[in-house]
Parts: structure tokens; C-alpha cells; sequence
């Protein structure tokens, strides 16, 4: 199954050393304004190589758009975008072509498929992420035509053992992307950037999480039984490669779950429902931001395979806009069912 | 949406207060062997009013199948399986039918659909996961006759502070019903079936976590993009009202992300790949016992709503079998997929 | 699969000589007003034993709502339905157990899934379209209040060699029933009921064809490429066990494609698009009545088995409502599509 | 929505004069033997320009596979194909810009859309079926590897009143290619090229019929209830364009309906289930050889249209192996769904 959503749908395709990487967004309505520019903008956020601590790999990630927009609309037809592969460097793979690599899915991989692409990780790759980062972009273009006030902002809040604190509402991915590590916070930013440098001197790895909080979530989004908003949204989080658990609420969620129950539903100061709940109840957005937080493992690869493939020591400042585009897309996906399912007064 | 599974779906229906809750499986072939005992004991294992820590609702909850079995085997059609709800006192609801009730979904539920079912929480009651509790009997009966191998157990690992060591592999669901807390660790059980008792007294609630270990996985299971195994076990336990996280791997894996990646990804003394996988590779499952731990928010039903209403106040023991039930539906789906994507010598 | 839809999902259940038939209908938001007196009045329409032109067997077809309806409104949740077999007479079709009936799909059905179900047709049975009938009773409901000029109606247009005319525009469902052979004309409906009586009492059976006209369909409804108005009536309509054609267009559509272009594709003398369209273009409703004739081929019980089962000689008049239910379904299913893809001035 | 299938999902994209049309075949599963060149020539096969009695439109449609394939042989990823369109002339079309075609679906599609792509049909042209042909090209070569016996042939029976008799069994796809008309039959072939030529000439077009035979479906092919053989492939069918209607059976299908059961129903002379059934009862294949009557309507695009826009005056010749694709295409899901309900001893 490579397709995410039931009526805003994204189908990825391509293996990372293959002739191209790509996505068909199917169910976006018509007359959504949605430029190649806007696509390929989102497509730079997680562009390899664009700093010491990212990998050298560098890529240009040039996107086209190949059907659904005409005159810088969507046509309400599916909307095929396809990148390149252009540094494929499979030779530097070679050596690797019958050797499964540890810590990598190669093993398993070959247990299913009864083989496995030797060209890097084929479809296991992280690059294969870039296809979301298309299908957030056209799913942001949606919700900004549909639910203006809605933002989704995605932050890097722990590399090892370093913990930001929480920033304020409003943050926007701009103060976001102005640190290399996506760590919003300048002091702890320094801290990580220095932390992820030693790693890859020592050709180690870091993991840690990311926090992501969307504001303006319409009230009652979300279905009730399946389909749950946390649930579609755990789905799509945990569909990234590294991510290895999903947690909602704030940081310290898991020290209020040794709370009693008077204690954790206490209401906030103003009367809101408590923060706790991280914008979720009955499954439904409860009209409160939605505030989650997603762990990621350490990357597999180290510095005895540094020459043989080229890799980031710590992936997290890349995967923001990742896990901003699963976010999106789960999110237009709920609202065009909430559209299905209409009240009449 | 009301149906979870695509080759093995599970369409649960049903308010709690209405005159029947159900599910209707479709998906699961023909010439398992299934009786109604077979549904009813695991339904058993959830039903209320079993024990002092859980809710004094007693339902005799009685499972009738009316499709889908001839001669106790599956006819490779829709089995359909109902439950009448017996224990109803809407009455006690009366007084609630017009304010919502705090910490309940009442509010976002009302501006979602424009009215609530005042009996109870309707569909986002708790009774609902009888349902999938059903469905995972019928998953269950499936996987006893396509693997074999395969033992979905989970346990009560935390009650509010109180965190119970990791039990031997092997852990059979008997050993864990064994204890009213459903935590195998007879000494922290218990520690933890007082504090619930204490809890109950006081008009309070606890929450925790409950751990879940599937043993005997085939090697390749999930899909390697979207619906990977992690994605869709984090979807079906996020479908679970008061879950609020799913964390792969150990208990402390919180702690281990702390690591470097060389840390993080030491194979086992034995040689086999790190217990911190959680038994998951890209998105396949890698032959270990994959093991999760799973996130509980206290109940939100307190003392001043007690006569209005009869609720467990922890629901961690009888969530057990829900959980373990969708592990088994999200096994069986995958199950299925992995036949329908053959390898030919 | 047993569900037809994607955003109506009708999930249909049950053996005709088992417990109960039913089905679940999922996607039906909140706030129709529905009864259980109008989905009984819908299934009593299908009845059998209802004239002397149809089986003998008397179900009485009593259908129970157990979710999804609450005070006369439905909730937004899965309406389930229930209807239990009364008159099953299992000992009929002991003789039968062992032997393939011929005509009837008991040979395959056994290829398919290594047995089949000795009572009846089991799941292949016509009983199971009353359980379609509760499905297009709840579309029925929804479709009224969401398209209120929107009307679905079929008849009895051929049996065996007798062809009635097309019947005026703004024909009732009432005027159809009027009749017990389901053919609004009167003389020709004499002359059907007739051969179908001289059928019964030889022991034999007659086919023919059924038209179902839709007044009131939005333009622009269905999808453009794959689900096609037409792919998805024709699914629904082929769905029905004795369907062997759909054709859309007048009775005369056939000699019409001898025509040239220019002569089929000539406006009707209004201007408004020619009545060959059948009411579609390009996939999807082009305002002008949707017109369809559904093929039905004479059942295969005859009369050496009359003893050992009872069945209609002719289903067309009972298969009206059925026709109607899946039109219904697949026109709301298709409605609710199309208010998830919204247009924004 | 613009995917076909289940587990075998073809998702298309591309309107006529963008910048290039394809498909993503996901549910394929890995080791299948598949080229470029195999794709290209199913696309070959329905290449306009080929002879006289087609458009004059020559586009060069050359296939690139950008994803799923490695060395030969799927690799159990989604298989991306694209094909630039080359002849976009969109300027012929400058002069429709604001007016809707007569006999076109252009105003329902603006109804829908709000908008319509002036250049050529956009989505709903002609053009869009070169994708169905790639994932039919894609079915082809799972279908060889899992069942080798069996063959989709599909042929020209009828253009405007002229009906060709039907081809002895074992017809293959190159004895029809034989003939520009694709009717295997010699003599009528001519007599449908004078035809087709005359109606060119006269800027008139014509419809007819086509017929397609499916030889060694394996017994018990379909679902029982929804998703029957027959209807998915009417589904798929009537998903082409110009498809006015899907007929099971014989040519004289029609007229065999008038005839009581007994002689509808009564076996070959061979003892064999009756051809009337067209190879299809209960939903599932019998054995037989499936048979289908796919009736199209003349297309609209007329002579005063000719210097804006280039179309075939009969398109029936270049359908074939679209109408072959569509049944490979439902036929790969089907086969998919059988692995997934398996049968043990």
C-alpha cells in the first residue's frame, strides 16, 4: 500500500536510486490556487545538503508537475509531480549489492520481497519522504483555501539527550528553519548543532523527537470510532522510517500520566480544556491546538559505511517538514470527510 | 468511518445506551474454525462488573452470531455478531441530557454531529470496544490456523506511578488474568490493585500503560511505506478512546533515544538485532517479538458524576483484551496482504 | 467484499437459511429523519407471497434498527439492520445437500470456498437483495432531504417477449405497485401476468428486462474517470444475482447504434441533449433524466425441484425495489462524493 | 477518484494537452518479468495514426517506467509509467476556448468543475484510456505468471449495422491486429473499412460493438455479492468513454431472453454449463469462457469540427485494447483477492 487518505489521496512512488521520485494527489477539488513554485519551495525545506549537518548528498529536487494544474489552479484531476533522481552515485552501492547492512531493513526487506534493490535502500530510503513533502504541499494549498486560520508547525524538541522547552503559540515555520537544526530555541539550537557536529566527526548518530502543534484546528474534526483524528495522524507519523513512537500532549506527558485523574483533567486556568488532552477528545478535535510529539531513532548508518553511502548523522532538522506534510495531509484528508458529512439547519 | 482493516475489516456498530452494540467481519475466509463459546469467552474477558477495580455496570453481555458460521467453521462470508444491551439506565443519563459532562467528548462531539445521544456517551462510550473486542476473537480464530507460531499478549505494565518489570518471554493471557489488575507481577499487582481501590474511594481515577508483546511475527510482515506494521498497530491502539501514545520497544526506550546511534543499535548479546527495534525494520516486522507500550489517560468520570453514571476508575485491566484484540484485527489485515503479494520460485 | 460504496457504505450480511439477514450502513450523516416504519415499508415491497405471481414462501421480514437512529434521526453513526429468517423449512433442501443444483452456482460456489452452505442458496440466494432494499431505504432518506427533486423510480419493462412502452415522465413508485407484475402499462401488464401465471403452472420460468428512470439528478454528478455515474450503476445493478446487461438509453438504444453519428447524437426537438445519452456525458449527469435498462435472465429453479424450494417464476416485479435500492445507493454514495470536492467562488 | 481496483490499484493521471499522461500500478506483486518494451507495444496497439481509419493525431506516445521495475522484473513497489504528450496543438483549440462542443461533455463538466480545460477533451478525452492500456499492459504480466492459461481477446462484433458472426474459440490478438477494423472476420472487416472510410469522408462517425472473450478464468474467480465478475468488469467497462452499455453472453443475448427458462437454461450440447451465462454465474466464473457485448455510441465530434480537433470517426478499432485492458486489469484484482482467501486442507 503506498497511498495515504481516503478522499485527499497520495500515492508515492520510486525507489531512491531509480529514475525518479514521485507522487499522484488524488481528490484535491478544483479552482485550489497551486504553483510548481509553492511545491518545489516545500521540496527545498528538506533538500539534502544545505548544511554541515545534514549529509553531503546534494540533490536538486527539481520538481514538475505533470497533470491537474492549469493556468495555477488545481483542476480538480489528479496532480502527478515527479522529481529526478540525479546524484545517484549507485557504484558507491556496489560493494554493498550482496551484503545486508546492520541496523538496516535489508533483511527483512528480503524476506518479503524475496530480494532486494541494492541501489541504496531502494524504497526504504529516506528520500522516498520527499513524495510526502509534495503531498503537504498540495494539502497545505487545500486547507489554506478551506481553513484559513489553520497552521501546522513542526520543531525539532530533543537530539539525544538535549530537551527544548516548549515555545510560545504562534511560532511560525519561518523562526523555525532560522536554525540549521530547526530548534527554535537559539541557546538550545547552538547546544544541538554542536551535539550532531561531534556525532558525525565520530561517525555516530543522534536521534530524539520532533514537536509539532497545528493551531486553528476546526472543532469536531476527526471521526469517532476508526479513523480517529490521533489515530489517522499516529498512522501517518509513525509511517515515516525512523519513527519509533507517538505521543500526544505536551513533553511531560508521560510524567502527568502518573497523575490521578483529578490532577490531569484539571481544566487550564482560563478555563480551557487542559492542555493535556493535546487538542483531542472523543477522537475529535476539541478546538484547543493540537500538540504532538514524535520519536525518532538514532539513523542506522555509521562511519564504517560512511564512504559507501552518504548519510545525515542526525535526520530529525530534515524531517520537520516531513512530518508537517503527514500532519497536512491527514488533516485535509479529515476535512474533506467532515464536508461528506454535512448538517442541515 | 466505522470499519478498520482492508482485507480484514472489522465494522463495529452500536450506541451504548441503544438497544445493541455489534460488529460485522468481512474479509475472513472460508473454513476457520469459530464458535460462539469462542467469542463469548473473549468477550468475557472485558465485561464489566467483574472484579472491585472495575465499574459495578454489570452486563451479561451475550454474544449472538447471526451470519457468517455453519457447523462452527466460517463460511467465508460476513460474520455478523451482536450483543443486546440489557443494563441500560438511561435514566441515571437523565439529569446529564442537557450539560455536557467536563472531560467528556460530549462538547466536540455536539459540534461535530449538531446533537449528542444523552444516554451515556452513545458511540463514544467505552462499551463500544466490546466490538472490537469480537472482532479480534474472529482474528484470533484466523491466525490460530495461518500461523500458528503467533501469541498476541498484552499486560497492565504501569498504574498511575507504579511501573511493573518487563515479564519473562513466554507470558501466556492466562498467567496475566490470573491477577485482577491484569499485571503479572504478582507483587506490583498488588501495590496497584490498593491504589485503584484507593482511587475508587476517593472519587479519583488513575491511568498508565499497557504493554503488548506479539510473538512468533513472520518475518517481512507489514507494508514497507504506508501501512507499515508500526503505522497500522499505531492507528488501530490510537483508535482506543483514552490512548494517548504508542512507543515501540522497551519501557525505557524514552531513555535510550538519549543514546548515540552506536548505543542505540548494539545487537543483542545473542546477536540478534537490539530489543529497542521494538521488532520492527522498515516498517517490517524482523522476526524479534515486536513490543509496544501503549499510553493511558486516567478516565475523566469523577466522584460528583458517580450516581450519574457507573465507570471503571482505571481502566487499564479491562482494556487488556482491546488491545490485544486490535493487535490481532491489524495482524490478520496484514496477514492477508502479505498472501495476496506472492513470490513464485 | 459484502459493501457497496465509499463514503455510503452499505456492508450487507446473512444467509438465507441461517439466523438473520442485515446490513450496516456506515457514512449516512446526522440528523435524517428516518423510522424503522420506513425501511419495513420498503422491505415489504420486496416481500415474497405478496400475489399469485411470486413464491409461496411467506417471510414476514420484520426489520429491527439496533444503532445509528434515536429519536426518528439518525446519529451519524452505523445504522445496523436487522431482519431474522423465519420461514426457513431447512428440511426442504436436505435432499439437496449433496447434489449441485443445476443452474444454480452451487458447482462454483463450492470451488470457491471448498463447501457451500446446504440450506438454500446460503449467501447466493435473492434473499440476500432485501438486505440492498434497507440499504436504499436509508439512501432514500438521505437523498430526500439532501436533493429533494430527485426521484428514483423502475418498472417492469419486459417479460419473456412482451415489451411495454415507455412510460410518461413523472411516474410514482405508487403506479408502479399498482400493479402486481410491476408494469405501469395496464394491458400489457395483463398480458405479463398471464405468462408468468402459464409459466408457474408449467413448471418454468421467464426473464425480461427492468428500466429505472431518474428525474432531479444534480448536474455534473458522478466522477469523470474511474467511478463514472455509469461504472457505478452499472456495479450496482450487475450486483444483482439474475442481471446479465445494462444498457443506457432508450429500449430502442441498440437499433440506435446503427445510426450515424450525426442521426444518434441530433438534439431532441426542445434542444435539450438527445435522449440516447441516457442522462450521462463524459461520466457524469448531464441534467436530463438518467434512463437504464437492467437485463434479467429467467431464474433456473424449475419445476422437478418446486418441492424442494420455493421461488418465484419470474423476479422481475419483486426485483424492482432491489434496482431501485442500488440506484439509490450509488446515486448517494456519488452525492456525498461530490460535497467533498467543493467549489469556493 | 481515478484509481481502478483493490489490491491491483491502477491510478491514472494526465489531461490531453498537458504535459504528459501515465499511471501508478501499486499491488503488483515483486519477481513478475516486465520491459519498457512489453508496455510499449500494448500502447502501439492503440496508438492513434495508425491507418486511415483512425485520427490523423500522431503522437509518438513512447512509455518511460520511472519506478518498480529493476533488471526486468517488478520489484513489488508501485510501477510509475509516463508518456509525454508531444502533439499538443493546443492552438487548434484556442477557438472552443469559450464555447462548449455540442454533443460533448464539456458544459456538465463545467457544472462540476466550475471551469473546463480548453485544450482538447482534458481529462475526458479519448486520450486518457493510453493509461488504462499501461495498467492492463502491467495486468497482462502478472496474469502470465499466475495463470498462464488464461487469455483476454477482445474484437471488433459490430460498426453502425454491420455485425460481424462470432470468432471460433482460441482467437488470438495477433489474428485481429490482422485487420485494421480489428473485426476477425475477413469479409466483414471490409465491408466495416468501406463503411468507417465513407462516414470519414461524410464527417460522420459511427458506433457499434465489441466483443471480448476471456479463455481459462480460473472456477470460482469474483466475489459472491458485491464485487461479482460481472460487476467489475461492467464497472471497469462502462468506465471508457464512449461504453453505452455491457451485455453478458451471447450476441443474441437479447433475443434468448424472450425464451422460457427451460430453453434459456439448458445445457450445451456437450453437457456443459448453457453459453447463455456468458461464463459467469452466482457472481463467480464457471469455467467457461467469460463473453461480453460492450456497445459504444457513435463519438460526437462532427464534421464542421474537423480543423479544431482530430478524432476518429470510429473509434471501436483503437478501443479493443482498451477494452482488453480493462479486463486484465479487473481480472489481476480479482486474482489478488482469491490469495487472500485462501483454502486449507
Amino acid at each position: 500500500m503506498n497511498t495515504f487518505g481516503s478522499l485527499f489521496r497520495v500515492t508515492t512512488f520510486g525507489e531512491s536510486h531509480g529514475p525518479a521520485m514521485g507522487a499522484v494527489i488524488d481528490g484535491c477539488p478544483a479552482g485550489v490556487p497551486l504553483t510548481t513554485a509553492q511545491v518545489q519551495q516545500a521540496l527545498d525545506r528538506r533538500r539534502p545538503g544545505q548544511s554541515a549537518v545534514t549529509t553531503a548528498r546534494a540533490e536538486a529536487d527539481q520538481v514538475e508537475l505533470l497533470s491537474g494544474v492549469y493556468e495555477d489552479k488545481t483542476l480538480g484531476t489528479p496532480i502527478a509531480a515527479v522529481v529526478r533522481n540525479q546524484d545517484q552515485r549507485s557504484q558507491d552501492y556496489d560493494a554493498l549489492k550482496k551484503e545486508d547492512r546492520p541496523g538496516h531493513a535489508d533483511r527483512v526487506w528480503r524476506a518479503r520481497f524475496q530480494h532486494r534493490d541494492p541501489r541504496g535502500g531502494g524504497r526504504t530510503s529516506g528520500r522516498e519522504t520527499l513524495c510526502r513533502v509534495i503531498g503537504g504541499a498540495v494539502a497545505d494549498a487545500l486547507l489554506r483555501r478551506e481553513v484559513p486560520a489553520l497552521r501546522v508547525v513542526a520543531w525539532v524538541s530533543q537530539v539525544g539527550p538535549l530537551v527544548a522547552p516548549l515555545p510560545a503559540s504562534g511560532l511560525t515555520r519561518a523562526q523555525v528553519d532560522a536554525h540549521v537544526t530547526r530548534c527554535p530555541d537559539a541557546p538550545m539550537a547552538a547546544h544541538m548543532e554542536q551535539r550532531i557536529l561531534d556525532a558525525k566527526r565520530d561517525g555516530d548518530s543522534l536521534g530524539g523527537a520532533i514537536m509539532v502543534r497545528v493551531e486553528g484546528v476546526p472543532v469536531g474534526l476527526g471521526e469517532p470510532v476508526f479513523g480517529k483524528l490521533k489515530s489517522r495522524l499516529a498512522d501517518g507519523f509513525s509511517s515515516v522510517g525512523a519513527v519509533t513512537g507517538v505521543v500526544w500532549g505536551p513533553a511531560d506527558l508521560e510524567a502527568r500520566l502518573q497523575l490521578s485523574g483529578k490532577a490531569f483533567h484539571a481544566p487550564n486556568a482560563d478555563g480551557t480544556p487542559s492542555e493535556a488532552y493535546g487538542g483531542i477528545q472523543g477522537g475529535l478535535a476539541n478546538g484547543a491546538p493540537l500538540l504532538a510529539r514524535v520519536l525518532f531513532k538514532p539513523p542506522a548508518t555509521l562511519s564504517d559505511h560512511a564512504k559507501a553511502g552518504r548519510h545525515d548523522p542526525c535526520i530529525l532538522p530534515r524531517a520537520v517538514p516531513v512530518i508537517e506534510a503527514m500532519a497536512s495531509m491527514a488533516l485535509a484528508d479529515l476535512w474533506l470527510a467532515l464536508l461528506a458529512s454535512p448538517h442541515r439547519p
